[in-house]
């Protein structure tokens, strides 16, 4: 568990791109962003205040959280001597970058003698069970996708937020780096022993009250063959109530691999369905998320209107047009 | 790479059943077995040569396998007295148990006073790639189940050795402790990080001969919810031309899961087939395997009759009738 509030690390980022992870936190846990910190020639900006480490530290923040991506699997000395500088003035940091914080011998040194913590979310950080398959009370929403990368997270963090909006019991479950980052805490999966797989997600989920709903980060794609067990795992694991069909419709092939298509969202339902009651039958597709970022307001709103005529499912761009019709179909199962 | 042939240990096993990894290794790769060292007490037999560590060393055996279950976790007194000195008379080790040797000083002191060394198979040896999904020369055949243990590896030794024995191309590919012992190489899927376990078994099955096939060792089941992630990434990684359906007919629920019935036979075909074709179009299911060692000669032999007429594809009980018309299926692919 990360402490909050965080102050958001931008370091040099080059672009906003660079600061993605930072952005996810500030669009989905503003609560938790007390300011950003920029180092010079930093060219991203979340649209929080900009302030010292002092500035933020008076203002209760408990952690310094690496926002931007690195190039190369290196931290430049300007982002080490800011990181060591954090740790002495008080904070933890929490990275989800490849290039771990506990293998920098001068971050490691920092952080033992201000008796401060080092957050990889890469790394898993619990003991998980073999998972058992048992029901579990409460009810769980699964983010399934055509490919990776089409917005599953986004979905299941839109639906949170307007649950709770609405005043319903509602959690995001965190399965990847960034959704870790943006909440917390969860379970890093793809990073997990394969044998259990299927028991942190179980884990993730545990037993809730009956009219309760977590929204658990989608992995993967069944499609996708470098990552379908992770999604297998998730389906299995998660044992969804509510499936929710996650695509992008510009994408011409699967991300990193030129030569696999994309399915149809019928045939993604077709597949997906069978395998997720098995373990629990009485799951159910409620509803389509198309990620529209690459059309204009009109093409968007006609490509919702006809994907949701013709899956005769709710149909939405979460981000673009808000969850509410996910939202509304999940009420009613 | 495990050095061979084998002396293989068999402890104070109380039974023929605690022997089974021993027992597999003399089933199914005799030539690699000198003998077996057996400690007072033992019940069980493997059927070759009973050896002192010297006199089997003579014959020139290189490597201890540890062919024996251990109780609660824990090496006892007597065998680790006999492991050492095996490690001492110039034996490496070899274990797929729970229980690691690295993590036993007194093993690895011996191992580095000697220069031998100790191979945990229950732990990847190697960095494996993330899978990329493209096509390999040569042909795949993988054993996919109703359950978790109902044969899927016994199918698959078994259809390597019919092939060997008609002079045709053919490598077994372990995926597995007892499959890797057996062998001595492979990968141990159950233990491999999420992101790699497809990759992991892409590097096993490489480009090969037009004619060469790779018998791919299943492991879980898709309708293991505990494993079924494990299953998925072998589906993929493994590329598979051909599946073999394997069935355990007496079974009444999933292995360690009394409330999960097993799916049918021809559940399992139509669920599997469209998944595999995702990577190989070209795949087709050409048998069912069952393994009828709980019936009788007659009732085995008219089970196996039924069940491939039922399922119109040939069948067979490979390990009690012989893997010939499985073998004969596949060179018709």
């Amino acid at each position: 568990m990360i402490e909050t509030p965080y102050l958001l690390f931008l370091g040099d980022a080059p672009d906003q791109l660079a600061a993605k992870v930072a952005q996810g936190i500030a669009d989905w846990r503003p609560e938790h962003c007390v300011g950003q910190f920029r180092l010079p020639g930093c060219g991203a900006d979340c649209g929080v205040p900009d302030m010292t480490l002092e500035e933020a530290r008076a203002e209760g923040a408990q952690t310094m959280v690496i926002g931007v991506a690195n190039r190369g699997g290196r931290f430049s000395p300007a982002w080490r001597d800011a990181m060591v500088a954090a740790l002495e003035a008080g904070y933890d940091l929490a990275s989800g970058l490849h290039t771990l914080l506990r293998n920098d011998p001068a971050l490691v040194a920092a952080a033992d003698a201000a008796g401060r913590a080092l957050h990889d979310v890469r790394l898993p950080e619990d003991d998980y069970p073999i998972a058992d398959g048992t029901p579990r009370s409460g009810k769980r929403c699964l983010a399934v996708g055509t490919d990776c990368s089409v917005g599953k997270m986004y979905t299941a963090l839109a639906m949170d937020a307007e649950m709770r909006s609405r005043g319903l019991p509602s959690t995001f479950r965190a399965t990847g780096q960034t959704g870790i980052l943006i909440t917390g805490e969860g379970v890093p999966l793809d990073a997990v022993i394969a044998d259990f797989m299927a028991g942190a997600v179980e884990w993730l989920t545990p037993d809730n009250d009956a009219d309760h709903w977590d929204h658990i980060e989608g992995q993967g794609s069944l499609y996708h063959p470098s990552f379908s067990g992770v999604t297998m795992a998730l389906i299995h694991g998660g044992a969804p109530d509510a499936l929710i069909l996650c695509h992008e419709p510009t994408r011409t092939h699967m991300r990193g691999l030129p030569h696999y298509g994309l399915p149809t969202l019928e045939a993604l339902r077709d597949t997906v369905l069978p395998l997720a009651r098995i373990v629990n039958p009485a799951c159910r597709v409620v509803g389509v998320s198309l990620n529209t970022r690459a059309l204009d307001d009109a093409a968007a709103a006609q490509l919702v209107a006809e994907t949701g005529a013709r899956m005769r499912l709710p149909c939405t761009d979460p981000y673009r047009f808000g969850a509410g019709p996910l939202v509304d179909a999940l009420m009613g199962t």
